[in-house]
């Protein structure tokens, strides 16, 4: 057995004591942990800056190092996020959909626990506490692998969790990180199928094309954003503005945010000086036709509809008809949130049925793919596959449901 | 682009309009598709025979040989086939779950089709019309890769589908044949994700396994069963008698086939003389406390527990109690279905939590593992994953849900 595969195999065997755990267990376990991590917050603090030096001397830009950095204010924002998944409603048992057959057979599908989870992440120390909360709440033991220049804080927090699970007499290795840093590491967790169920790559563009490509393990992926807004020609112009700024510019490094606009070609004229009005500092890129109408605007290349700037900058682009917006849509984006202002139900309907995304909206801003926002009082991530789970993840996503059979003798 | 990759951009290309099309379209599709299949039995039955005469040539042994022969009497079965998927509610479109969040937004799931679906399947032509049927129903188009001996006959009935679609003003390529039969056209499938949402693979425990190692592609997996049945000690012995005798023998090589017995140790005595005498003309392997109670049943090895027979074999193992019982089937199980049969509640109900596998029975027989049993009126197969889809799987199982979200102008 390898180092990995031993690590791989002690998630599995404290597999079922974790799926069996109770609610009022699993509530312990991450009250405990929230206050151990608070009570023991120096050491974190140190373990995070041996870290940050390392990073520092490594030449690690800024933005990098401030994901990376803890301070006492992120770990109290960390443990009151551990609390927060304590008090949901625990996912696991509910059952769903009881039908009675006609031979008296009641079958119904009880909500359990996937198994044992791979987490595949970059440099955030937050996400190692994050990652454990939502996998413990929901019953699956989690095998950690974390961005190798957050080991030492990683390595420190995961230590006084599993001390606090010990302290609750919960299984430790509920919780297990895997130290050795070595891409060939990564490599073999990604083949780990004897041990792990599913992995979760959190993390950069980059990251998650490599786990889909290399792993044989299924794969629970999130994906970036190219987010449209398509404005039609009945839409009201000043909802549209308002939607619009909301979505592009509240908060420009996310994949929610809106990146390029679709156009009814019989409001450009009126609509895109407002529109330049509007987005004052975003940098406006749009074909031909928006272009006449306001030489503010810088002209698009086939380039810009496919990309998703992260940046003030949008991209704009005309249509014949609400067909064409749709089709455009469909062929650029990334399956991710796209909406329509408008105020034509006939279209309204038509958006939501033929765009292809994980969320599709009438009249409100992209920025709510979100599982805070969607209800959900914790999320994984915003899934853009089509299997398991699609849109904003939370709890629910970490579960599989097994069917459940009530019989009183019945035979084929 | 190879060759492959331009069937997959034409797939990919017909994938709007088959998404979008209304439930009366889909029916009338498949009810063409029938009734040419019918009315051109003639020309699918001389296609059909030069496979057989190639595949005899070979040397083919029977039995695969019967799985690759189509007679007048299968294709009216494809037909019917075809027609009762037709009948089927389509599950296109159904809202799930909508809710209002406080600030208005109404937030629901919508059942859509997943996308562009490969299918990877060996010599058994009726396959080709069923995944025609069940990927048409639910809007996917599909790319189908069968087995390299029934070519000939896959040909003819892909033609003759295609051609009925037309006929009905209908895409043609909503269903196309990858006629390339080398090896290396399969894994180049496997890694098209740019043009197939996912992949089915259906046959052999070989080619499954061969899918889920070398695809990148998410792979909806269908697994082997080495399906339990444990009789506890508060058992109605002519219950537990009646339901082993139906899922060991009804029918032997399916995967719902019941291949071990585990049995508390209080009802040894008693049980295994009753046991031998009702499963006449099945080998019984027993632990060595069972072959203490009759001398027909011969010694089990390690082995044996984790074997799969799909045979007139049955193993059998004592357990001191129900914790040994769903200790020992969640050791050796495939995760696929597993039955109590018991008078007690507390047990009923342990059993029904602890045990891990896709359906898990109290008092009834494992054989209802089925999609047509759990009434869905289709199976496309079932599923040992945790992840996406989990038991039989029926049109559902071929869908994807989006989220849909109706606003009045909300922002963040």
């Amino acid at each position: 057995m390898t180092e990995l595969e031993q690590l791989g195999a002690r998630a599995r065997a404290v597999e079922h004591i974790v799926s069996i755990l109770t609610s009022d267990q699993k509530k312990k376990g991450l009250f405990l942990a929230a206050e151990a991590l608070e009570n023991r917050k120096e050491e974190i603090l140190a373990a995070n800056q041996e870290d940050i030096e390392v990073a520092e001397k490594n030449g690690m830009k800024e933005s990098l190092l401030d994901r990376l950095r803890l301070t006492e204010e992120r770990i109290a924002g960390i443990a009151k996020g551990i609390r927060q998944v304590a008090e949901l409603e625990d996912p696991i048992g509910e059952v769903l959909s009881m039908k009675k057959r006609p031979n008296g057979l009641l079958i119904g599908q009880k909500r359990v626990p996937i198994g044992v989870i791979g987490m595949i992440y970059e440099a955030r120390p937050n996400v190692t506490a994050d990652a454990f909360a939502l996998c413990f709440k929901t019953g699956n033991p989690v095998l950690l692998k974390g961005g190798s220049d957050a080991i030492c804080s990683n390595k420190k927090m995961v230590e006084i969790i599993r001390q606090a699970l010990k302290k609750g007499d919960l299984p430790e290795d509920a919780v297990i990180l895997i130290e050795s840093v070595d891409r060939a590491t990564t490599k073999e967790l990604m083949r780990l199928n004897q041990y792990v169920d599913v992995l979760i790559p959190r993390g950069s563009a980059g990251l998650i094309r490599s786990v889909v490509e290399n792993s044989t393990i299924p794969v629970i992926e999130t994906g970036s954003g190219n987010c449209h807004i398509y404005v039609d020609s009945s839409a009201n112009f000043q909802m549209a503005l308002d939607i619009i700024y909301n979505a592009k510019t509240q908060r420009i490094g996310v994949c929610n945010s809106c990146e390029s606009l679709v156009l009814h070609k019989d409001i450009v004229e009126e609509f895109v000086p407002r529109l330049v009005e509007k987005l004052k500092g975003v940098e406006i890129r749009g074909d031909k036709i928006v272009k006449q109408y306001s030489d503010k605007v810088m002209e698009a290349t086939e380039e810009d509809w496919g990309t998703e700037y992260l940046d003030y900058i949008i991209s704009v682009k005309t249509v014949e008809n609400i067909e064409e917006a749709i089709g455009h849509i469909n062929k650029y984006n990334t399956k991710h949130s796209e909406a329509i202002i408008t105020e034509s139900y006939v279209n309204a309907e038509k958006f939501l049925n033929e765009v292809d995304a994980a969320v599709v909206y009438v009249n409100a801003s992209t920025r709510f793919t979100d599982g805070f926002e969607f209800g959900f009082g914790a999320e994984i991530g915003i899934s853009t596959q089509k299997l398991h789970a699609r849109g904003p993840m939370g709890l629910k996503e970490l579960t599989s449901l097994k069917y459940i059979v009530y019989g009183s003798g019945q035979v084929r």
